[in-house]
């Protein structure tokens, strides 16, 4: 008979699990396992609520194993590390995101894509080496293969660095990927959220003009005033629409719910590319014609490597970019994420772990 | 009042025309301007039967300006040059393909992409600088502003070559632009018609494996034994098609109805590409998840720019690379246009103007 998740490793663990659809969160007791000679063992102070929180937690996807500890934005201190591990010490302040594992063998490990293995291990929800469940950040502590821990540089903030982890490297490997860094070439941003907010700053650190489109006319001033952005396009305004057509190099879409192409593919120029990271469950409608007329490319692209991951962290403690986050204690996390289900965040929740997850 | 197509300009010329949607061709007497400093006289010997023609002259895509005189795939003999044209003398093999003026101006034309200037001049349907219509190679000559005028290789014979100047460049120009001509990966070819057999050979020049996706099982021996192809991939079988599953790096989608997408890109392996040349006019069905999960591309592309036209015919002469063609006289096309609309055609129709358009 399988082991209890309370007793099936060594290493006590506190944290807050769902154990249904109904999503919701409370106090959950499980155990990680003995940190081994590659593992690295860190006291979470910091994790960030991303929509895929939510989407698991609910089991909007349809994949979710219960019970699930949500949770792939952590920053925390080292505790403990094997004896092959020379990359970190006790004390090291460092980062975990969605990944914890892969192969390590294969050829897209070998270039450095863990992230796209097809024997990936993510952070939450996924299965170790070991056939074991994996847990996530919203609990006390997590022990982790050296190989899949990040720096955490000096200079960044632990509560508003922490959402980088994932919203951060979502936005930041396409734009490497798909060439959408040059300097002076024109960004648009769909979607105003986690992942979109953390784009308009890491596309003006590129040095691009940035141009938010959203649906909410509400937020155009603090997208230019707070965030930096160049301009703001309501995407429900057809005038506004209008008079930005054929003005964009690139946009990144972070849109997950069903949304339509065909006006974003018309805000780009000839050989624009508009890379989607939002994953919306239902196909979405494409008109070929636009696409074939002005050489334009519809791409996609899914978090990022580890290797990648810390030349972004490096990168955005270098422009000081930070998610702006709402920081909240552990016994908060419910509301937050019936807050989140309404995008009432500006603009990522961020658990303070270690201020609040007494038992 | 407007002078009739006859007499708005001095040089005579005999061709057939399509007058209404019926598509009918039958023959027609109109006229073309003085051959200016610019400008070379062509001689039409052969122009090819492409399928944008039948939509032309039955206007599908709902634009067509009647009456029309089709053809851009034309190959023929210079008769006389204009003053400042240095490139082409008298007697000199040329063609002529999509595209017949520009801007000359703009961002795109200075980067050799006339193909998408604004200003674009098609060579039949559209308008010339002198607001004058444009006729095509259905005739026995025509004028062309000499930029607009590709050198014919010596080698290339003008029949089965004359495809290139709109079947090849269509192919040829997006494998370049989105890196599709890495030696040894595997590129997919979808639809086995005009485009499609000419991206097999050029496909196999550039050193691919090239497997042919097509809804007849009936093409398979040919793909292979005659045109040269690697594999063979019944998209209608799902057994054949979950074998190949994740084995492409690129697919050219050659396929002009509206289709499935979701099954070719699941044909890709993780950063795969696929670039569509066809113009289904609806759009199709863009399934997101397996784009971001693979960070995979759907990318269009239209003809090329008159620089890369020239580069691939001398590419073309240097592999041999030729169009398979059926040779007709000029008085069985609108049979061929009805055995074209059934795809009865292996794999072009190319009409011998010099020796069958007697008046």
């Amino acid at each position: 008979m399988a082991k209890s998740p309370k007793e099936e490793h060594p290493q006590k663990v506190f944290g807050w699990a769902a154990r249904d659809s109904s999503g919701s969160l409370s106090p959950f007791h499980f155990s990680r396992r003995e940190n081994a000679d590659g593992d690295v063992t860190i006291k979470v102070l910091y994790c960030g609520v991303c929509h895929s929180d939510l989407h698991f937690v609910k089991n909007e996807w349809g994949i979710t194993n219960y019970p699930i500890v949500p949770g792939h934005e952590m920053v925390g201190v080292v505790t403990k590390t094997g004896k092959s591990v020379t990359k970190f010490k006790e004390g090291d302040r460092v980062g975990v995101g969605v990944i914890v594992g892969s192969c390590n063998a294969c050829e897209t490990c070998q270039q450095d894509l863990e992230n796209y293995c097809p024997k990936v291990i993510f952070t939450y929800n996924s299965h170790n080496h070991d056939k074991t469940k994996t847990y996530g950040g919203y609990s006390d502590m997590i022990v982790v293969d050296h190989c899949f821990v990040l720096r955490f540089p000096d200079n960044l903030p632990p509560d508003s660095g922490a959402p980088l982890l994932c919203a951060g490297i979502t936005v930041y490997s396409p734009m490497k990927y798909y060439g959408m860094t040059e300097p002076g070439k024109h960004l648009g941003v769909a979607g105003l959220g986690g992942l979109g907010h953390i784009a308009v700053k890491i596309g003006k650190a590129f040095g691009l003009k940035v141009t938010v489109i959203s649906t909410s006319p509400a937020k155009e001033d603090e997208a230019i005033k707070r965030l930096g952005a160049d301009s703001f396009v309501v995407s429900t305004d057809p005038a506004q629409v209008k008079a930005a057509m054929g003005t964009m190099d690139y946009i990144i879409d972070t849109v997950a719910a069903v949304h339509a192409l065909a006006p974003l593919i018309g805000l780009l120029k000839l050989n624009g590319k508009l890379v989607t990271v939002g994953l919306p469950n239902k196909p979405l409608e494409l008109p070929i014609f636009p696409l074939v007329l002005g050489r334009k490319l519809v791409g996609g692209s899914d978090i990022g490597g580890i290797k990648e991951t810390q030349e972004m962290l490096d990168f955005c403690a270098k422009h000081n970019i930070t998610s702006e986050i709402e920081l909240i204690k552990m016994d908060y996390i419910n509301t937050a994420m019936e807050r989140l289900a309404k995008s009432d965040v500006r603009y990522r929740f961020v658990i303070d772990v270690g201020n609040s997850l007494s038992q």
